[in-house]
């Protein structure tokens, strides 16, 4: 078969499609043929070779895809091959074929194409996980999503407008802002030109967010906790403004607040079969009935992966950008 | 009747045991005939001047007591006047009498004389609350807990224990761990000798403490981080070491852990009422059975609470200090 390969990390250009063994179903895995995969900004810190795939992960980027199934591990059971699919991956996405735990595969959501499903698996899986399973984000709660047009964003504000909640979204554009609105957004706030803990206390009589969602780490930390509510939830799911910053705990102790920092990919098989058995119960309901859906930026070959990553390095996108293989 | 007032804030000798006027129990309240009360650190910090009673509460200091029912106020039901109980207050506890909220009263359990149980409803409140509501601390996982010989220290040790948990402690001298020792705690850590991340990390098989009781705040925050296990969770209830700290959230992602911050006096009466009737649930039969008991360390008069605040700040007591009404 064909993968993205890194023989050499680097800039976007490191990325090189080449020819590979096939990989082999293990116990309890099934082979999916690719369809197609998506950009997570997790496969642009593994590019440079500041994330390397855990311990046992396909050496190749890629951390959900979507496809059919092709073959069955030993030991599984409820797919069958053929069955349309997509999964959530320690890696390895970026690629025709991908052996994965089949704790970790869902069906192609009714009324969605095989490809568009590829869209799905780890925003679903980390917003449900963090927003919902961690955080618990009740109806009538205001949830603040940093960066609200990205893939995460977008699902987490559909996520949160489905189960009754207010979403409130921080972006760089009025364009990306008005994508999110277009997605249900009550609250936006352009962070080049707001300070958002002024404009989600302006926007909450005060009160501040239930549970925040944010991807900026250390840089966002004090404001990020000026700007809960009593008791409030700050689920971090991503460093990209720093690693360590100053934390006001007497802030927090005077919010009873509570923060949480979690990463997807580095969860044991067990946790991410219960983080997707959890999403095909609640999320996949959802999306069939039409009230979530993916939001796709754009899609192209797989073997052009290094266009999808410029695209995710300069933030011109909204959604998920998909890359589909040959 | 008589009560422990702050004319000015100061040291232990600014606590008068003057005449006041009595207090009437409002909608929803019982009057309650006070018995004892006990010191918590919270009262050394109000005493000084630097924790105000919050709106509403009783000027006078006192977060729990125990004693007999003398007056119902409207709209209460379930208890009846000379009913031996104690309570969770929001102040007022120095005192020979106080009305507090029906939700935040308890029987005295079965077993207990009437003062013991003023030892309880601050300890036990605070313990289940962080330990079991928030950090949800399961079977067969381990339990830090900071200042293991204090109030709180020994009833978490016991509650750890009561459902299967490991307990390690940190404390500063060999007679308060053998304290802990004696009420079951598995892992002795003496903080002025031994590092408590080597420790607990040694004591766990690497593994690390799944739940940390803490409060130290700041001064303890990356070790306490380090300290964690995967899925760990820290529940920080004071700031005896300081308010602000750094956070180094890429060890906390890493360990996909969580941090909690709160005060059980802040919280409004209906979560309260929350805490009280877990409590009720889940701790009253582990005292009436024995396996949990209130550890009070010495009793005094009332009047004498300057003596009680005085064992506090030189930290030599073992458990709650109580103070007996005439």
């Amino acid at each position: 078969m064909h993968a993205i390969t890194i023989p050499e990390p680097g800039g976007p250009e490191a990325l090189v499609w080449d020819e590979v063994p096939d990989p082999e179903p293990g116990e309890g895995e099934v082979l999916i043929e690719v369809a197609a995969s998506a950009v997570n900004r997790a496969d642009l810190l593994q590019r440079q070779g500041f994330y390397d795939p855990p311990p046992g992960a396909s050496p190749y980027p890629g951390l959900e895809c979507s496809g059919r199934i092709a073959a069955l591990g030993p030991g599984v059971s409820g797919w069958a091959v053929g069955d349309e699919v997509c999964a959530l991956l320690s890696g390895g996405g970026y690629a025709e074929k991908v052996a994965v735990p089949a704790g970790q595969v869902l069906p192609v959501p009714d009324g969605l194409d095989v490809r568009q499903a590829a869209a799905l698996p780890e925003v679903v899986c980390t917003v449900w996980s963090n927003v919902f399973m961690i955080a618990h984000l009740r109806p009538g709660e205001t949830l603040l999503v940093h960066g609200g047009s990205s893939g995460i964003g977008t699902m987490a504000i559909q996520l949160a407008k489905a189960v009754g909640a207010k979403a409130a979204v921080t972006a760089g554009t009025k364009e990306k802002l008005d994508h999110c609105a277009a997605l249900g957004a009550d609250i936006l706030i352009n962070y080049r030109e707001q300070d958002f803990v002024e404009e989600i206390k302006r926007a909450t009589d005060g009160a501040g967010a239930d549970v925040i969602l944010d991807i900026m780490g250390a840089k966002y930390l004090e404001r990020n906790v000026k700007a809960l509510a009593v008791n409030g939830r700050l689920a971090i799911i991503g460093l990209q403004g720093g690693a360590k910053g100053e934390l006001n705990i007497g802030a927090l102790l005077s919010k009873r607040g509570a923060i949480s920092a979690t990463t997807l990919r580095a969860r044991p098989v067990d946790e991410k079969a219960a983080i997707v058995a959890a999403v095909r119960e609640h999320v996949w309901p959802l999306v069939a009935a039409g009230h979530v859906r993916p939001v796709v930026d754009r899609e192209m070959p797989m073997s052009d992966a290094a266009v999808g990553h410029r695209v995710l390095e300069e933030s011109g996108h909204v959604g998920k950008v998909l890359l589909v293989t040959p």
